[in-house]
């Protein structure tokens, strides 16, 4: 008897080659958390199950990975609008952060996850403050994440310390679905001497860093004139590039830096969040082309809502799509199958589960999404790769499955309650966003 | 007694300055297909309808207006991807628009005639062949459409006289929810005198102009090397800028050109379908900066499905935003409110609808969507109008409504099955797709 058989959707599944395919007619056998086989509709219709799922006219596929992410911050989507990011944090963003509580950021986590949820997101990299209640919210919720408590010299050695305390603590938690990292904020807050000893801890504990760096160009002409470095060499010379590293953004990555990202020993990613370089009109996004030459997977992210608005990482899939076209001048770069290998393959590397999820194959944790084929904005059929990017929606997801638990079923969400969640933050909100204290958790100079 | 009450929700207005509104708690009365009154729920509470809406928790606003769309060429969505506009054109599209057939182009306008309503439009403006089969769709959708049969100079006279004709015997249609216009193809495909021509009938029968031009710079590049003038100096000569105009596209759009589309004696509008600009890999998009500065109104698009993948103009709006912050290295530029000005005021502006529709207020049309914004990617409500652009989607759209008719309740389609329509165009794909006959309806150059 196995636990669950989705049965009669199509299957994107991954060859052997690591070129993807799609099964039509097909099943999904979950047992124990795992996938245990994707094998014919036919083949699946015999099979005991405790629970079965009709999914026709549907297609199973991976959930998606949000490889950047600072969950609380959806408290604060819309509160500082068509800003530069100067602005954004000086006057709001780090003077609000000194009001955060564990409440707050509880209660963001958890709408945050069920924005997810929705969005056919089924594991996380979060890299925020108060994360022990980040790591409540993955318990509750159900989903998968890597958590990072994030921290500045500004704080003295006791940020890199808590850090350290929460990664060692919570690895494992939630049955296994919490992995965490280090994670220093950027080389712009950080100091060098913090980012060598953040390193020594990563190889010591075998923990990933999850870093923001080069976020933009102006950060990387900044750090060459301060320091003659790009903020890559920076973390280079620090040790972190021979250490299991993420780093958010990486707009500003210079082809310079490329061979010291290719010849780095540890396992380095990249987190792109498209529609954030937009919005704040930086004048370059990741160079996935040239990271791609050097051998660097790059996740799919939103970053948090107070910037990026959302967490539809649906909507960074098609964006990283067409502004990759867009940017590199090639209609023909960046297809449909290669959005979809970031979307699954590359994000799972990014977060350092690249032999746990990222596809749909026996022994895989049973972490996927059911999405309807069926509306009328994704038919006819043509082709299932650009009709998945490019037609189809976030909210086309019908039912998210992490660990062969259904945490979403025919988009009614099964683990958390969102009028209750919503309506507490609300009442929160007034103290959060007092800005007339004139603190800030910190300056941004880039 | 009124026909329709929507109460409770909030709801976007024009202030006198043209300055967008949210009144909450309030109420549209709707009669005779009007908006009578946008007033508070507490006085719409005692009002007698035949029909009344409980809205709480939505947001009415003036249905979108797809201002540039080809309908039919959704039965072509995925057909051709990830390649170059000209490979595109005469290795696909042109070839297999050669075996168009009435039923196809039926069934295609119909199919997105569904999408659109699922995705919040109410009007649309169409440039394609076999019209008198998409005003079948209209009227049996129940959409508002502005429609042009196109042609080419390679058809002969005929091309024009049979846009002529159309746009004659089928304006005021639907119960006037059809207006015409005359389409031709685009000043690369039509010649001078048929251009000239295209002017006449349009100032001897009042009729709207519907064109594309000045598509991408590689035309405004070539046009000046064939004939030493752009697009845009084509049209003028032509007479085209003393007519009202609708320009698709315009990414070639000069700033030698902006003088001349200012001083047009017509009222003259281009429409924006960013989404396509990326993925042909275009190098530049709508000057809408430079179109604001010389008072010509941009309204939102989404080209065809064949190209654009998706009829959702929603995203039109979103990514008009963004990409405009991004070309003109501005975040402060095209703010949330001004995404919404194109998408209300502008947008029924390009389509020669500017009294119509476009707002909310009494005597206008009554064509509104309700629009939920209690999901969990949109709270909390900071900002109401960067919720709108930047977190919630087409898919939040509850309810649509057309001339006070109901087209879509609680996301229930009730005028088209889109099951029947799917399945019907499915059978007509083999007959349609093949290209082995050799044939091609144009050649593009450009």
């Amino acid at each position: 008897m196995v636990d669950l058989v989705i049965e009669g959707c199509t299957v994107l599944v991954h060859g052997e080659d690591g070129e993807i395919r799609f099964v039509e007619d097909a099943a999904v056998v979950v047992r124990d958390g795992l996938v245990d086989a994707v094998t014919s509709a036919r083949e699946a219709a015999d099979l005991p199950a405790a629970e079965r799922l009709d999914a026709r006219g549907q297609l199973a596929m991976p959930g998606l990975i949000n490889c950047h992410v600072h969950t609380p911050m959806v408290a604060l989507r819309g509160i500082a609008e068509d800003l530069p990011v100067e602005e954004w944090f000086n006057d709001w963003i780090w003077p609000i952060e000194s009001n955060l509580t564990d409440r707050v950021v509880e209660l963001g986590a958890q709408l945050a996850c069920a924005e997810m949820i929705q969005g056919g997101v089924t594991t996380f990299a979060d890299h925020y403050f108060s994360m022990d209640r980040v790591a409540a919210a993955v318990v509750e919720s159900g989903l998968r994440a890597n958590l990072g408590w994030a921290y500045f010299s500004s704080q003295g050695p006791e940020g890199r310390e808590q850090s350290l305390d929460f990664a060692l603590r919570m690895r494992g938690a939630a049955d296994g679905r919490i992995t965490t990292s280090l994670a220093p904020h950027a080389p712009y807050t950080v100091e060098d001497a913090d980012l060598e000893a953040t390193a020594e801890l990563a190889r010591e504990h075998g923990l990933l860093v999850h870093i923001h760096a080069a976020e933009n160009r102006a950060q990387t002409d900044n750090s060459l004139e301060r320091y003659g470095r790009t903020p890559i060499e920076v973390l280079r010379r620090a040790g972190l590039l021979d250490v299991d590293l993420l780093i958010a953004h990486g707009t500003g990555i210079t082809e310079k830096d490329l061979p010291l990202l290719q010849h780095g020993t540890g396992r380095i990613a990249v987190a792109s969040a498209p529609r954030g370089y937009l919005k704040f009109a930086w004048d370059s996004t990741t160079p996935i082309r040239g990271l791609a030459a050097a051998g660097i997977p790059v996740g799919l992210a939103t970053d948090g809502a107070a910037s990026n608005s959302t967490l539809d990482v649906w909507e960074s899939m098609a964006l990283t799509a067409l502004v990759q076209k867009s940017t590199e001048h090639d209609p023909t770069w960046l297809t449909a199958r290669q959005a979809l290998d970031h979307a699954t393959t590359q994000s799972a590397r990014a977060v350092g589960l690249g032999e746990q999820i990222g596809a749909l194959a026996p022994g895989r944790r049973a972490d996927l999404i059911l999405v309807d084929l069926t509306g009328p904005h994704v038919q006819p059929l043509h082709d299932t790769a650009a009709a998945l990017v490019h037609s189809a929606r976030s909210s086309d997801v019908r039912t998210t499955v992490v660990d062969g638990r259904i945490l979403m079923k025919d988009r009614r969400l099964l683990t958390l309650n969102v009028p209750t969640i919503v309506a507490e933050l609300t009442a929160e909100l007034p103290a959060l966003t007092e800005r007339r204290h004139g603190r800030r958790i910190q300056e941004y100079e880039g």
